[in-house]
């Protein structure tokens, strides 16, 4: 039979703790949901007795209904000075009414004795009154061993008799935590090896971090020594270099370790939670990521398309649809025919093999690639190029000219930018429109919108997400040709567009010029209303 | 004896095909010198026989002096239908003229059956003709074994016979590849045990990709079982989720499995080296990446900074200044007071460490770092900054206002760029000039020209020989913050500056004064004539 493992999310909490991350207290209860359908068995919230957002969400998660997860409440084994019961931060892990609660304890001597300031044996009083109280009121409880794998290594058998103390008073769980992300695999499959052997009626967890690059490779470590729960975060965000990042390790336990973690279909739902996390998060996904980024299953340059082509698994480790993701053929430079017809059906658009537009398509992408496009980050781009070689096309307005200037007026005077815009609508209108910014493209996005937005007031929800200039032939310095990239997006869709020219604004000009279009083409269609 | 473990970087070839990754050739020369000077063992230069650009780079190669590194170029065994010594690909390897040439074959029966569609044993002529031709030609030869765990899994006895093959034609390496990235480390570790109780008397590398998750660590635990050689590319760059991380690696080599691998001060220049590549590659560096990135040894959340406190081993699995890094405790990025003074050094400025210039300089790096400059690739403006702090200054011109157009009438026309600039020189002369150009950038750099040079002719020798722009806080879109980098020459130094604006022809105004103001400096000194 299969190993089953049990995950334990901390994206809530460590996660939170992430350089630029951020959850609403909306976007909280949004991740519960979504993790419980993914499948986790627990989802940690937070710490209720120094987080007041904490304990409003395990308020508001009371009246959710569970499939898969249960709630469980963060903080540490009662102060020194307190008797338990008295305790505050055991009162609010009480209060938070979850089904679980994780306490962490001092496991290494130096932390016990300098950080925390307690004797070694006062620190196992601590340990074990904390969990012998929380489990004499009802609670399942987790034990985190902090820097369990620091204090293995300087007093092995304290830490052994520390985790039997945990054990003993009645934890559920003890998990062994790589606070300071450093461990190697092996050493921590050595420890893991050691726990099982000394409490082999005991079931362990693991909470690593990746400060080595090994946060994922220790987590695995740790289940193929023995360990059957893990802690981690989605896209490993954290503190530092983050947590172990879950949408790696998910589908390494269970594609190719034969591990039991979640169903079939809610591992094809990995690719979707990894972005949809981000985008509450606010942060930008992570392309390089292993099964869930954009470019995990992108294959470029002409030998390895031709060998992904020949023999899928030459290149892919696992078959991408098995985490929700896909394989996608950059078109580049060395890419042919095929790639493109393959990347054309992609985007959902049926191209003849034969026909000669597609050939006129290949010829036009090539010619546009050697003046140094590159539709490999610019599907949009690509789409519009295609659609109009096969007459799948509309215009919805012409440019009639436009005009931006930076003003500085002395060393220390700020530049101001303006732009003047002049179209001409598909009814013979002519707009004409100004406006104001702090550099000369944003100046001519706010120009263009005036022009287009009463005519098109779909033009309100997009936005721009993000804005990539990068110089191409650099060291023609300030002459050389620049490429833009543009990320839009409408709330619903994300799409991505390209410019390029000698001058960095008809370059935008040409970006923005595209992510209008194929937003108005994808809500209005191709044949005049 | 600490086991000595030799690195063989491709940056320029497997990095290069990393999404968005592109080197310029003089970005390639300059990586080329740092990665020699950084220590590594081997550097491949590219693909000569399908590349011209490799070529290129193998050429200007030959005129550098080499500390540690030899150059490599990269090539397949000779096609089946060819004699060796009649090979295109062959021939191009020779061509190159490096000391050392790497090959790569195929070691999985299915791949040389189904990919390459030669016989086992044709594959195994393949391997040791080519080997030993290189060899008879003089070159130390580098044999990568592609897919070798994919072929040891499907067929151990056959992997292991075709890299004896490969020993006994001659190759100096035997590299054992984990092509599409899947391995976990165990099952790495096991192969590697039994090549080297195989071939015990050979030398075996490794070369990891990262689609597990398990790059680093895969790398780690081939160097535990007994390899010597490691490939991989400075911040992990590659196709797909990327090589293994180099970055990672070494320090994890040296500071935790007590290998040799480069000296102390080599590693000191870790971060730095990551973050310049990152630079050249015009890629945004990763905060989270291990050892080198801005967060890996950033402290944020009470409970933990206090704690890094009273015991930096808590948070910090190894000293930052071991690899050129530092711990952050708040958000704002700094620079400290002893780097700052050793940076001043290498400039050739004697700053007093308690002077208050000293303290008002370092405020101002640390300020103008938080809005987004970044002095790493820009010493020209912190010589600047830092001569003016100790007085060490004075003003050749003074800005009186500038102005740039673009200017677009239909869809059809090119867009024309204009700019006018307005300056006042010492003796109180105006000089209010004009010029046009493919850009506005370009276009103002024109006009600065013509308002200076008769004034300081030597200005004539300048010229500008690569502009990077950088977006910042690219979520802000088009309103976003820009920094841009400028190297300039006179033909005989080279010098970088930086500007930083919401207003991209502002930034780039900041970094052309920057550089004009630096070969004043240098040529007429601080004192007036």
């Amino acid at each position: 039979m299969a190993q089953q493992v049990e995950i334990y999310d901390v994206t809530l909490r460590d996660g939170a703790q992430g350089p630029g991350v951020k959850f609403s207290s909306e976007d909280q209860l949004r991740i519960v949901q979504e993790l419980d359908a993914f499948g986790v068995s627990y989802i940690e919230g937070g710490q209720p007795g120094s987080n007041p957002k904490a304990a409003e969400l395990f308020q508001r998660a009371k009246d959710l209904e569970f499939q898969h997860a249960v709630m469980a409440a963060f903080g540490s084994t009662r102060h020194t000075k307190n008797a338990v019961e008295d305790d505050p931060n055991i009162k609010a892990l009480l209060a938070a009414d979850t089904p679980v609660v994780t306490i962490f304890a001092k496991y290494s001597p130096t932390h016990a004795t300098q950080v925390l300031r307690v004797s070694l044996e006062e620190n196992l009083t601590l340990i074990e009154e904390s969990v012998a109280y929380l489990v004499s009121q009802g609670r399942r409880v987790v034990l985190d061993a902090e820097h369990f794998f620091d204090g293995y290594r300087e007093d092995t058998e304290y830490a052994l008799s520390a985790l039997e103390c945990g054990w003993k008073a009645g934890a559920e769980v003890l998990v062994l935590c790589d606070t300071n992300g450093g461990g190697l695999p092996w050493g921590i499959a050595q420890a893991v090896e050691a726990c099982v052997q000394r409490l082999p009626e005991a079931k362990f967890g693991v909470h690593t971090h990746n400060d080595s690059g090994c946060g994922v490779a220790n987590t695995l470590a740790a289940v193929h020594a023995g360990a059957v729960h893990v802690q981690g975060t989605i896209n490993g965000y954290g503190e530092r270099t983050g947590n172990a990042n879950l949408c790696t390790i998910i589908p390494d336990l269970q594609l190719k370790m034969g591990c039991e973690v979640v169903s079939a279909d809610q591992l094809g739902q990995l690719t979707r939670l990894s972005h949809l996390v981000a985008e509450l998060a606010n942060m930008i996904p992570r392309d390089s990521d292993p099964f869930v980024g954009r470019d995990a299953f992108t294959h470029k340059g002409g030998m390895h398309a031709d060998a992904v082509k020949k023999l899928k698994v030459s290149y892919e480790h696992v078959p991408p649809e098995t985490v929700g993701n896909s394989t996608h053929i950059s078109v580049s430079e060395l890419s042919g025919r095929s790639s493109l017809l393959q990347k054309a059906k992609e985007l959902g658009i049926e191209l003849d093999r034969d026909a000669p537009e597609t050939r006129d398509a290949l010829t036009q992408v090539k010619e546009l690639e050697s003046q140094g496009f590159e539709f490999e980050g610019a599907d949009a781009s690509l789409e519009l190029l295609l659609r109009k070689a096969i007459g799948q096309h509309r215009t919805f307005f012409k440019l009639r000219g436009f005009r931006t200037s930076v003003d500085r007026h002395d060393a220390d005077s700020p530049a101001l930018s303006e732009a003047t815009v002049k179209i001409e609508l598909p009814d013979g209108t002519r707009m004409h429109t100004a406006a104001e910014a702090e550099g000369p493209v944003d100046a001519l996005n706010n120009a263009l919108r005036k022009a287009l937005e009463g005519t098109y007031p779909e033009l309100q929800q997009v936005h721009l997400e993000d804005y990539k200039v990068r110089i191409l032939n650099a060291q023609a310095a300030t002459a050389a040709v620049t490429r833009v990239l543009i990320e839009s997006s409408d709330g619903e869709t994300v799409w991505n567009t390209v410019g390029v020219s000698g001058n960095i604004v008809a370059a935008s000009y040409q970006a923005l010029v595209d992510s209008i279009e194929y937003k108005l083409l994808r809500s209005r269609g191709y044949n005049a209303d």
